[in-house]
């Protein structure tokens, strides 16, 4: 895989010994994020969606309704921006000022691609089932020709790709001595509750082993 | 509070009924989401954004580094777009397409205006620290004139903001007859872990209430 350089608008100003441009980081957390929040231009002005997304390889595919605002500006071309976060702690030191958040996040540019081959479509179709609900796909029925044609697909190549992490402790050894505050970190994960069957599911029907087991963390 | 109308940016286009423009309805989910995503223009094309955010009534705070992209954009007074997420289960369908998500989003608006007032300023750094650990003000040091220099606070007025949330099963009442695929909804939580204590933190120090009952639902 192609490990994306900085360019002057991944390198990071701020903090850069959180940058990480290896795409194993880059991955894992596109992998293990359920939504992104995607950024374009509609009208002169910024718009940032919250959407699915769903990695193949070196390309990132976001889908949606072909109508949408979304998919009809993306489809066009534009430059787009996209970014998703994991939270995985808070962090609480002595002093307000080194509180800080424990997370994960990557930042794509780039420009997205409509998807027009029906075989592309309907992997990245099951690449969003499979990253949400991962075995999912082989149980559910398979889109239909009035659903394909419903639902359009966007690659977006992940040349210009960074990732952004902060771990560990609060930095705050300078206002550590003399105080009597408690300071460390609190991690914070994603868990599923008790699955919910929707009418029409028989009582007593066995849960499908990725629902009972469910687990976002892909690590 | 002003419940915004919608404007032609914040009515929805898809899914019209999943829209809420009331400010109790955004209020709640902005409370409850950790960070937002910003996105903004920068040398002509989108950027997104992670950050903290805290709400004050009217008015959502953010804030960072002077220096870094973000403050300087914004405090430029340029358009931004802002989205918070909450990913509140899977929405497991008989088929494929009728596979969804449950969630609760803002989109927000607007442009931002750089705090000077100094009284306003420490409202907000109180607020973020209480949006993300309730409590946590009245035990950490507060900031000093070296950190308040070190840290910008920009204002956005929830003047236009909107709503999207999904909740329920799924939609797929249609296909629902002789199939014997389980269906329904696995819902999603953020939780807790184990608290880890700095460096320097006393061994059996009593746990702050606010981090043994962490809970991140504001509801």
């Amino acid at each position: 895989m192609p490990q994306p350089a900085p360019s002057s608008r991944t390198r990071l100003g701020r903090h850069p010994e959180r940058g990480d441009f290896d795409r194993g980081t880059i991955d894992a957390i596109l992998d293990e994020a359920l939504v992104c929040h995607v950024g374009f231009v509609h009208d002169g002005a910024p718009v940032v969606v919250p959407t699915l997304h769903a990695r193949l390889g070196d390309v990132l595919y976001l889908h949606g309704s072909p109508v949408s605002r979304m998919v009809t500006t993306l489809a066009g071309g534009c430059e787009l921006c996209l970014s998703a976060t994991l939270v995985d702690g808070l962090v609480l030191a002595r002093s307000v000022f080194d509180h800080s958040v424990n997370y994960r996040s990557v930042m794509v540019f780039g420009r997205a691609r409509l998807v027009d081959d029906p075989a592309e479509k309907l992997a990245a179709l099951e690449a969003f089932t499979e990253h949400v609900t991962p075995g999912r796909w082989g149980d559910a029925r398979t889109p239909n020709e009035r659903e394909l044609k419903a639902t359009s697909v966007l690659a977006v190549p992940l040349d210009e790709a960074s990732a952004k992490v902060r771990s560990g402790p609060p930095g705050d050894d300078r206002v550590a001595e003399g105080t009597s505050v408690w300071a460390g970190v609190v991690p914070l994960r994603t868990v599923a509750g008790p699955p919910e069957a929707a009418v029409g599911v028989p009582e007593g029907s066995e849960l499908p082993v990725y629902v009972e087991a469910y687990l976002r963390d892909h690590a």
